[in-house]
This record gives C-alpha cells, structure tokens and sequence, in this order.
C-alpha cells in the first residue's frame, strides 16, 4: 500500500501543513490520494495542489478511513486525540507536533541520521504506528553536529539560537509583518502572539519557563530530543532559545567541543560529506548562512568553521603554521536551516519516504 | 579646569554623537561651552541642546583651541588624525573609535570595572591624553562579567551577540528602516550599508574576517579588548558576532565556566550589588531582558540566570533540592544593553565625569 498510498495532511491550512503540500509536490511523492484536513473553521476551504485545488475536510474521527500515511501537523492537542485514532485505523502518523516525541515506544526520526529507530518499534499487530518528527531547532542543530560527532565525538556543546517567526506557526508570521508596518507608520507595538513586542526587537523564546531549572520549553526540547535521537543519554548540551524579527529560517550559533581532536580541515570535510549539509564559508567575502539563504532549500547551511579561540589548540604535528591545519576540540559553526522544511515539512515527508522505500525493497 | 570645562563632540551628527549631546543634557554635565564639530558637509546645520540649538562646526586642526574634554566619535579615520592634535591642544581626549584601544600608552576604560587605568598611564608634561572608549559589545559583556569574575573568578566565556544597526550608525539604522519599508511594499531589498540583506534577516558581523583565525573585527575586538580591561592576557573567551534587524540596543547570549563553584543565589546577588546592572529574570511571567527595554536606558540588563545543564553541579552542601541552591561553575545568562547609551555615549561621558571628579576632590 505504501507504493501508491492515500495521504493525509492534517492541519493543512497552517504554516507547516501548507509546506507539507509544497515539499510533497516538489519532491513527485507517489500517491493515489491527498486528503487535506483542517478544523471545522478551516473546512471547505482550497488548497492549491499540482495545478489544481484540494478541498480542505474538517477533522473527525472518522477522517482516517483508507489512509495509509497521515502527516500531522496541527498541534500538540489534536495530534494527542487524533493520532491514536488514525493509527488504530491503520495509518503510519508521521505527528509534527511534541505531544509523542518522548514516549519510548514513540521513533523520534532525522532520516539522515537515525532512520534505523523505526525499526526498533515494532507496530502492533493490525494497527498503524506513530513516528514523531523532531523539534525544528533539534533537528537544524544535530544535521550540523552528527557528521561531527562520528568523526570525531562530542563531548559539549552551547548552542544560542536566532529562530524565525515561522516556528510559532502562520499567525506569528502575520504578527511580525503587521506590527513591522504599525512601528513603521509611527503606532505602538501590539503584541497578541507573543507576550513580548516583535518588530525590531527579540525576546526569549515564548515556551514556558520550568520555575525549577530556568530552561523554557524549547530549550529542554533540544537538549531531551537531541539525547534521544542520539541515544546518548548523558549528551552535555546547553541552549539558549531566543526569537528574532525573522520571518522563516532558524539560525545557531554553535559552540562545540569535540571528544577527539580534528582540524579545521577535517571538520570542514567531514560536514561536506553529510547529505543534506551545504557549506557556506567565504571569509575573504564576509558571506556565510543567513535565513534568507536557507528559507525555501532543503539544506541546512554552515559556516564560519573555525578554531575556538577559547580552547588550547593542540600542537601540530605538521610543519604548517596554519590555524586551519592546527589540532583541536574547540570549533565555532554557524548553522542556518528553514524551519517550515527541514525543520518540519520536509523531514516529515523524508520519514514517509522511509516507508514507501521499505515497501518498494521489499 | 575641569570643574568647568569647554567640551566639544566630534562627529557630533552621527548617531552616537547625538546620543553623547543627550546625556550630557541628562545628567546635567558641568561644563562651560559644547562645541559640536563634525565634516564640512554637515557644518551648519543645528542640533538640539538644553531648549536651544548649537551650530554645527567643521572639524579642523585649529578647533580644538581652549577645549577641555572632547569626545570624538567620527570613526577611527578621523580619530587617528584629529584625536593626537586635541591631545596636543591640552585636550583631554576620550576616543570612541577603534584606532586607539590596543596602544599600550592609551587606557580602555569602562569606569565601573577599571577607572584605575587611567592613573596607570601619565599624559606627556604639556599635553593632555587620549582615553579609549570600548568596543560597545566588550562593554555590555563585561559589565555583566566584571561583578561575577570579582566574585568567582572566571575560567572561560562563550556568547553570541544579537547586535542592532545603531553599532554601524544612522545610515545603517535607516537602512533597517527603509529596506523593511520596501520588503513590506512587496520590493526587492536593496543592500547599500550592509552586505547582505538585512530586513527580516540576520547576517554575521559585517567587520572583516581575519582569514587565519576566521575571527570578525567584532568578534576580535570582543576578546581583545575585554583582555586589557581585564588585564588578563589569558583570558579564554569566544564570541560569535551576528547583526540582527533590531534597531538600538544589543543582546548577548552568555555561557560562562566559573573557576570556583557558586549558587543561582550567589551570582544572582553579586549581579544585583554591581552598579548599572539591573536584574529582570521573572521565570513565571516570561519576562527577561530585551533591547526594546534596554533602549534609551542606562543599564545594562541581566535574566535567564540559571544552570548550564552541560556542567556537572556540585554537590549541594545544604539539605535542599533546589537547583537554585546547587552549586555549580558553569551558568547561562542573557544580557541587553542600549549600544548608543551604555555601548558609547554614556561610557564616554562617564569617564569625563571621573576627570570632572578628581578635579573636584582635589
């Protein structure tokens, strides 16, 4: 069934559903049948598909009948009622949202990198399966870190992050833009998304604060999914989430201390050799990943790979005095990656094509 | 003389400029005459000042006649020309651009943290002297660093800055504006200032990149200039500089390794005992610093201060389980400060102010 599947999109009016439409057109995904599903609101409303216009379907618990794979993106509320029900029914839910990442029994999958976790659930008998698509700051980071981590290991890491106004969905987008235009046209900011003013300004990230820890909640999410992900409990990783006036790429700036040490060279190499990784690096230019370069491509994007200053550079054993040739565990990365694709709509389609390969090898 | 001293600002359209005629007003700085000196091309034109208007003068080898303190801040060109003939002219000079901070012979001087080092260097016999003003990221840094590194010492620092337009001047803060204008009109952005586009995006420092260690100017500045202040050549920091469509006031995500293990409590107090650091670190509410509260502001802003997760805590000594009461070396923090106040102006007229105040004690 999966070498012609019938799909459905759920929450297919948002930010990432519409990518998802995108991502599935682009990419010629096989299909017999693409099924947009909304909320009651959203129904009867068209979505522009392969030249023509989908009808959106309210979203019930009778949806799922004849689905195979459904593509879940519509928050962590309806994926916690809905996708036990699609997956009863026997569809594969690829669930974009947080509500089953932590949950052992639950893959939590980058396909370039762990794409083997879904074998080691096994769905029960009769039933279709959920498999959870990682948060989009976890997922932007480890596509820069794991080709780094089997070369060499990684033994810390401090990320910051500069995240776009696409990862708290269509409506923040929105805010940016018409509070940019009221600041512009001499009014004051009026903040109804976020709980801090947007335009020409940034704030901590808008998840909650656990009182306890200090981290919020998207700091947590990328230390606890990149562990697992991993499967590498005791991965020391610390994060500091902040929202930018940007409209839809995540950037990071990424601190990191390798378990051996590698030159820049290699590190460089080894980046270069990750599907899915695009170096940019031009120092003589100035010109590095920004989010206007990232927003639209599949890549996540990488630059300004150097020595950290801060960390002893260990002697070389060459004759070179080049920085770049010089043994170390300390590097600075920045890192650029559309949220509303890698960061989600394309990742979640990369996991349906896990499936559909399977089907065809078979 | 420097009870009541003739001050004259060079460069005094720019935006810093502007900003020193500000709190020299604000603070109702004693002082005989204001000159304000800047190119040909902007001479004539008028500045507001206590309810009234100063004319514009043009900068020449003979304008520094009778002045007392003049704070330039036209750029390290002019600086490096001008700057050594005020000096010349009996000046007290306190310079806000780059040519002078590294000399030896020149103190950096943030007044909180090292107003002794202007005693470390004597002015020639007839002369007067040239005091360099930090680099506006080194001086938010280290105020929030300074109060920590007297209290627990410092092993190593790890920030990304969020920096605003108003640290490349007026032109760049128009460019944010006119350029947003024109991506919200549906236009193609047109990047003049800048390298990159800069509505709704974000690039690396435009400064140059070193092409040995792939260090920016900024980031190079950061760590060398918080060196001297510091006086601790072996200072291990790295920073990754970034410049974010914000309008005045920056942001730094700051990972420190403390050299002896304290309490969130600890650094909490020794933070709030520092004088122009203000704490807002409200973790129930979501309300932690931002530059639109940094702006037009004289502290510099602290929050997020909680536990690097990467770090080992130390045992705790005490009976309870809170966090807050874990000791530990390693910390995060979030810290904003206003780039034109506490960045520039107001720095360089608080060291007037010490000049002011040793006449005075005298």
């Amino acid at each position: 069934m999966f070498q012609n599947p019938t799909i459905a999109i759920v929450g297919a009016t948002g930010a990432v559903g519409r990518e998802m439409l995108a991502v599935l057109e682009q990419r010629d995904f096989p299909h017999r049948e693409v099924r947009v599903l909304a909320s009651e609101r959203s129904a009867g409303s068209k979505l522009p598909y392969r030249g023509k216009h989908l009808t959106v379907e309210p979203l019930t618990e009778d949806a799922f009948g004849g689905v195979d794979i459904a593509l879940f993106s519509a928050g962590s509320g309806p994926s916690k009622r809905f996708a036990p029900i699609a997956a009863a029914a026997g569809a594969v839910v690829i669930d974009n949202s947080s509500a089953f990442r932590m949950d052992p029994a639950v893959p939590l999958v980058i396909p370039e990198i762990n794409a083997e976790a879904i074998e080691q659930t096994a769905p029960k008998s009769g039933t279709g399966r959920i498999i959870a698509n990682p948060n989009c700051s976890a997922i932007i980071l480890l596509m820069a870190l794991t080709p780094l981590r089997r070369a060499f290991g990684i033994e810390r890491v401090v990320v910051a992050t500069y995240q776009a106004a696409s990862g708290a969905g269509a409506k923040a987008m929105e805010e940016l833009e018409t509070q940019t235009r009221d600041v512009l046209a001499g009014k004051e900011p009026r903040p109804q998304v976020f709980h801090e003013p947007y335009a020409f300004n940034l704030f901590c990230h808008n998840a909650p604060v656990d009182p306890v820890t200090g981290l919020n909640g998207e700091e947590a999410k990328m230390i606890e999914e990149s562990r697992k992900i991993w499967s590498d409990p005791g991965l020391r990783l610390t994060a500091m989430c902040v929202r930018v006036p940007v409209m839809r790429a995540h950037a990071q700036a990424v601190n990191i201390t390798l378990s051996r040490p590698a030159t820049t060279a290699q590190v460089r190499a080894a980046l270069e050799s990750f599907p899915g990784v695009r170096i940019i690096d031009d120092r003589a230019g100035n010109r590095f990943p920004t989010p206007l370069k990232a927003s639209g491509g599949d890549d996540v994007l990488v630059g300004r790979i150097r020595l950290d200053p801060s960390q002893p550079a260990h002697s070389s054993q060459s004759t070179t005095t080049s920085p770049d040739d010089t043994p170390s565990v300390g590097f600075d990365l920045f890192v650029c990656g559309d949220q509303l694709r890698k960061g989600a709509a394309l990742n979640a389609v990369q996991i349906a094509e896990l499936f559909v390969a399977r089907t065809t090898a078979r």
